[in-house]
């Protein structure tokens, strides 16, 4: 992936009036006098002076500017329809993913739905089964909330050794948005439960018909008919018109193009609870139906692939999440491990959802190790990759939920490595 | 304004499942038996299975489905730059606008500004200027906050009359983000402000030089430099790639595409602060300096312009905000003011924002006229528009925070009326 992007600069590759410190306040005072550079101009040209031009007419539907060129990587796949992109991270701001770099993963392509035509049938153990039209959800009592959804896949190439060049490669695989629908509770509850319903099976309209089995108990209790997003309608790489909304639990069971549920007494046992989605353990078992994505947090800045411009004062900041809540503390170490120190979180912290931390932080111009340490509301504590490796081996693919070390060599580069 | 958008379909013009009752649980189950419809086509077509065809690949940067239509409608005004677009809050979801559909208001056009060579002018009563580049800004302790920005101007068709036909047109100009950037007051504490420092003068880098001048305590207080909006950068209608963001103040205040600070002793008296953004009193003087928007609310669903396909239940839903803290309460009538019930508010309430209310409401088929009331943190209650002009008058422009009167026609049309 390309870290030399033009709105990279705004984090790497300049020389700063900030000198080493841990008083931001004397640093702009030697700023003024020490250091000022020019800015590197883009290859893409504005009108040197924009005051005395007029300036684009008012749009209905507004684009980003030509100078942000921010992108979601491909995941290396045989075809580009059962792929996966990924959100970069390292450049996003705040806790909300812009929808257009929400990452994506589908099985056969995002399929192209006209949303008048597209119905939910809600069959099986229910009472009273009932075909769904959008326009019918709709008028049901709504809720929003603002949810992560990360694919159980999410760092999978870090098992063994460091692998992937940046933050985008290791963990872009998690997107946060809010989320707009009404929760299926309330229909089920209403169409129904017969006793013998364990599970629901739930089915999407795309090539893939991917199909997941969740047990009745989570459906009774958060899980949200989306159909919103970010304000909007759900973007199509995110299940438009309609996905199901699985607080917390691993990205596929988030049906996207739903079409169908049927709750059963068993679950389907389908492909993506059998070959895939499991967890191949050290005894050479796999483990199914592991739902949940434990407490989770990386830097995002300074991140591998990027570059510090010299010693002195940084942000440092990045995302924490927890699949079973809250997120109650991260903190950071910047010598591997051995000592740490709280980061302040973005506050107000939503359930099961990004939560941004920020620490000022000096960098001397020597080597030295990043890490960021999440702990959840039920006081789950991000493990180290051994301590997680110790109980799941490393032949497993989804759900390395480990601490992530960057290391800052001398010349301020940044690189992706095992503490 | 068209209201028949494909995407507005989720609203009106079907007949529906829900029929007359408070109870959602009995609705679902007589729906099954009575009232199944098919749904309308859009004209734009899709495979008619989408199980059966390979979908569209992953994609660096994503775009919304086209059955998506949602738009800024753009305020009558005698060019396209010096010109305003509104937010068609109508078709919108949850709290967080999406950024192609903010509201845009410009006096020369939307510049064109290449980061790299964007410079911040810091100067006047300061004892150390400074020129920043966006890299500087951005490398300095950062916050995320979620806050609306309302144009003081918005509703302002609404004083002697109802005017315009639907939310869109009556409150369009006002839309809420999560904007990152660094306190104001972490730079200018450091630059330290001079003590005949009592304004700051902030300029945009757009054609009309937009200048408005802000008090400083307020500049010491929450004001942020933000660079980010939900995510990503600015978008180039709000600013890019510098604004201010004003907490609670009129929107004018908000200086974009932001070039310069001064620290005065007294007020520019620019033109944005004399002829334009005053407020005509019964007396025949302008009031200046009208900052803070007060508490206000509106119904977005049912609002003008739309239709109820028929007698039944619906969620009642809108947005309410205070410019001067937290909504605490929001009220509903259906009975044109003779009795209020509270409508629950979307958790977590952020400060300054957008507040989404939504409450089940049984339409009985008659005629009725809907409100909302807002009541902030600091108890003000949004007053009525009788109220409101027996201390304003009726030939203000600004500053209308009235309650929004919406009546239902017995044929179900929605319409904006002075109750």
């Amino acid at each position: 992936m390309n870290t030399q992007r033009p709105d990279s600069a705004r984090r790497a590759g300049r020389r700063t009036f900030l000198t080493q410190s841990a008083a931001w306040g004397v640093l702009l005072a030697a700023g003024v006098a020490a250091d000022r550079t020019s800015g590197e101009v883009s290859p893409i040209s504005a009108p040197p002076d924009s005051t005395k031009v007029l300036g684009r007419p008012v749009r209905p539907y507004g684009s980003r500017s030509r100078f942000e060129t921010a992108s979601r990587g491909q995941v290396p796949s045989p075809t580009r329809e059962a792929s996966a992109s990924l959100t970069p991270l390292q450049h996003l701001y705040g806790i909300i993913t812009p929808s257009e770099l929400h990452f994506e993963r589908h099985h056969a392509g995002v399929p192209e739905i006209d949303p008048a035509r597209h119905r939910l049938l809600i069959h099986g153990r229910v009472r009273r089964p009932l075909v769904l039209t959008l326009a019918e959800i709709q008028r049901l009592p709504s809720v929003s909330r603002v949810h992560m959804i990360e694919c159980s896949g999410n760092t999978s190439t870090e098992w063994a050794r460091p692998t992937m060049p940046d933050v985008e490669g290791t963990h872009g695989m998690t997107s946060c948005s809010e989320w707009t629908g009404v929760l299926l509770a309330t229909i089920l509850r209403d169409l129904g439960v017969e006793r013998g319903a364990k599970w629901v099976v739930a089915e999407g309209a795309d090539g893939a018909a991917l199909t997941r089995s969740l047990p009745i108990a989570k459906c009774l209790d958060d899980v949200i008919l989306a159909y919103g997003q970010n304000g909007e309608a759900l973007r199509p790489e995110q299940g438009y018109p309609l996905r199901l909304m699985v607080p917390g639990w691993e990205g596929s069971t988030h049906v996207k193009w739903l079409r169908r549920l049927k709750l059963v007494a068993e679950p389907y046992q389908t492909r993506e609870e059998t070959s895939k989605y499991t967890d191949l353990m050290p005894d050479g078992t796999a483990r199914q139906f592991t739902f949940v994505m434990e407490a989770k947090s990386v830097i995002t800045y300074p991140s591998a692939g990027l570059r510090l411009p010299g010693p002195g004062v940084y942000e440092i900041t990045g995302l924490a999440w927890s699949g079973r809540g809250y997120v109650r503390r991260v903190e950071i170490s910047t010598d591997g491990g051995g000592t740490w120190r709280d980061a302040p979180l973005q506050e107000p912290i939503h359930r099961i959802a990004h939560t941004r931390f920020r620490l000022p932080w000096t960098w001397s111009g020597r080597e030295c190790t990043l890490q960021s340490r999440c702990t959840d509301d039920r006081g789950y504590v991000q493990p180290s990759i051994a301590d997680l490796a110790r109980i799941r081996g490393v032949h497993s693919l989804n759900h390395l939920n480990a601490i992530q070390s960057w290391k800052v060599t001398a010349q301020g580069v940044v690189l992706n490595v095992r503490a």
